[in-house]
């Protein structure tokens, strides 16, 4: 265990905007972080100048094998008129711009920066299916994991079939973190899926119907998510509904010291808490059903905050797949071990629940543009705790937020927690 | 231009190590970064325990394209067995380890981490050479740059010949920071060349006549140079030997707060100033012969250090063509702009010259894996600040040492000074 150790000076995000998530054929990982800093932008309640930006730290996997351009920063810096403030890439695969939100904090507290922007990009829809599935593969171990076959979906199937084995949980506990994220997604107009499940049974109830075809019959949800037609297997228990899609997109942050503030903001947003950790490649570990990293990043941002899960009012965690919630919620001290797979089934992490989780429609719903999701996570805690959140909003006054960002199947994980002063 | 902050708290070198440099057909990343860091570990004085480090920052520019292999910082933190210690990979392009060592720099500055491990790595000669090329050129612009034909010899090329063009210098005075880098590097036995030019045209002379064939007769190492058989053009004026070369290799170095230095080191190499900029795209700017980021980089660390181009002792700079070293000598102020081509001509730049540069071989000589080259360029100053350098060591008391990394054409730079305290 990393020792604890405060930061020399805290930070606040005072900024937060993104571009819709989704698949823009005709847009660059360029357009869509300018459309993130534009709205960004916006959000500072007593404006900005981005001349007094210090430094610019962006998060992203892949825009090597994506796009087949590396050296990002000094480019997304120069785009948003930066240059020549320093420009950071950080890769850490899905957890690349929340270990970025992580250094623009480091950058801060050490002194040599007040005023940070933080970014989080990917473009991941001009390559073809299997391109990107391998792509995101670079992300596990290319000399024992990827040799044997494995892919993402198998990776997160495996450690389904495990918690399924070990505590009782059966596919549709899966199926029940996918509908509730989807409730949720329907009502944020960033997100890339802008429907429930229901309403995706409806359409293609109408569908058939408008096209004088048999006319499929479900019980409801759970029984359309079990139909293989409706739902096919990607790799059991896994099935599309339990994976997030493949999404372009791009998120913006602006962190300043913890002095400036209120000169930026009517009601910052203060980092109380920062956690990351590393973790062994998965077919090395012992356990499948949590992860190392994220209990290790979470402990860390816990004790820094002075916060405990039970104070946490609304996260946003890495849902990749279904299972991935259900590990999250445990790791993060929200459930006890084993009994996360319940807590969408009786409601407690739905937006009216007790611990409202993944209120954004989470990567799931919401998209994940895998180099912008950490950073993404961010936008929908700020809007949470500004009442900002619309038709999704969690009702009362919220406190503190949190953030739980995975790269890989854990190799990374980082914890944010946001609160007041 | 950013504003001059000091750091939170000071930051030493307390360690320093490095595989050697070259192509190693055997060996993957991993081994190259294991190789380094055992290194590393028994440059400390007075030993460390791997298990107290808090954190691995990790410079690779692109394991993506040359290996298949992304998210690399947990897989480099598990292989010295940092596990789960938060491990960040930093990517800038060929300034990747020296942005990784800012970033470590800012870590402990920030207090979240009092011992960093810094690495950098990068496995190039697993592909064929022209793919090599077209990864590189991933570095540059793909928008506008690479569709318009440029490769990195292309680029730095234009910057010769408007250099060539705006002071007068010659094809000669490029290939003669050439034969002062080779002169170095063939008394650095990690180098990946460890012949001088003269060598080389000696061997090729003694081939020639061992094989019965005419023998080639070269007046001097310049005729030698000038001979397109023996010294191809790449893109004039930029020549074989103007080129560093395709390179695997990792660097290594343990960084610790300013209150641990003495308990680690019996000589702790004290970071005195960091700096880092950005810029945009080659094809936007106006001037060719010198860099704004460097420039920029260079007044931070300046400032923050309080010392001047004039106390610099010993310098490692990005030569990654020859007419990079000449803009980075004039860019770091040790050379006035026009007049830095002459300075290996006259030998000022020489190991025994008043400014010697590039000591270790440079990137030239020394070699050239694009993500360890700028923690590598550490190792120099370390082995000439503490009298370790061996044959090449630069005489008497060193007090004030230099480190100056390029990203691309100069999108991103970052400069270290060191010194005692």
């Amino acid at each position: 265990m990393a020792k604890f150790r405060p930061l020399s000076r805290g930070v606040a995000v005072v900024g937060a905007g993104m571009s819709k998530f989704g698949a823009f054929p005709g847009k660059s990982t360029r357009d869509l972080f300018v459309e993130a800093f534009l709205e960004m932008r916006d959000s500072v309640d007593k404006g900005f100048n981005p001349a007094e930006v210090d430094a610019l730290y962006i998060g992203n996997f892949s825009s090597d094998l994506f796009e087949g351009q590396g050296h990002t920063a000094p480019i997304m810096a120069e785009w948003v008129g930066l240059a020549p403030k320093p420009a950071v890439r950080v890769e850490d695969a899905c957890a690349s711009s929340g270990v970025a939100l992580r250094q623009g904090i480091l950058a801060i507290a050490s002194g040599v920066a007040d005023i940070v922007l933080v970014g989080g990009i990917e473009k991941m829809t001009d390559l073809p299916t299997a391109e990107v599935t391998d792509t995101l593969a670079t992300a596990s171990d290319m000399l024992y994991e990827i040799p044997a076959g494995f892919t993402f979906p198998g990776f997160y199937a495996s450690m389904a079939t495990s918690y399924m084995h070990k505590f009782g949980a059966t596919p549709e506990s899966f199926m029940k973190v996918g509908i509730k994220n989807h409730e949720n997604g329907a009502l944020n107009d960033k997100a890339q899926f802008g429907k429930t499940i229901r309403q995706v049974m409806d359409d293609k109830i109408a569908k058939s119907e408008a096209r004088g075809l048999p006319i499929p019959v479900w019980e409801n949800e759970i029984a359309f998510l079990q139909d293989a037609r409706a739902n096919p297997i990607i790799a059991w228990p896994m099935r599309l509904f339990d994976c997030s899609p493949i999404s372009d997109g791009a998120a913006a942050l602006l962190l300043v010291s913890e002095d400036l503030a209120n000169k930026f903001s009517e009601d910052p947003l203060y980092i109380l808490g920062t956690g990351q950790a590393s973790d062994v490649a998965l077919h090395e570990r012992e356990n499948l059903t949590g992860l190392r990293a994220a209990r290790e990043a979470a402990r860390q941002a816990y004790l820094m905050s002075g916060v405990t899960p039970a104070d946490i009012q609304v996260a946003e965690v890495h849902d990749c797949f279904t299972i991935a919630e259900v590990i999250a919620i445990e790791d993060l001290g929200f459930f006890p071990e084993g009994e996360g797979y319940r807590a969408a089934e009786t409601g407690v992490t739905g937006r009216t629940g007790e611990k409202p989780i993944n209120t954004s429609g989470g990567l799931k719903s919401k998209g994940h543009p895998v180099g912008a999701s950490g950073a993404g996570q961010v936008i929908e805690i700020w809007k949470q705790m500004r009442g900002l959140a619309g038709d999704r909003q969690v009702a009362g006054e919220l406190e503190f937020g949190l953030t739980h960002n995975v790269g890989g199947t854990g190799g990374t994980c980082t914890v944010h927690i946001f609160g007041r002063r």
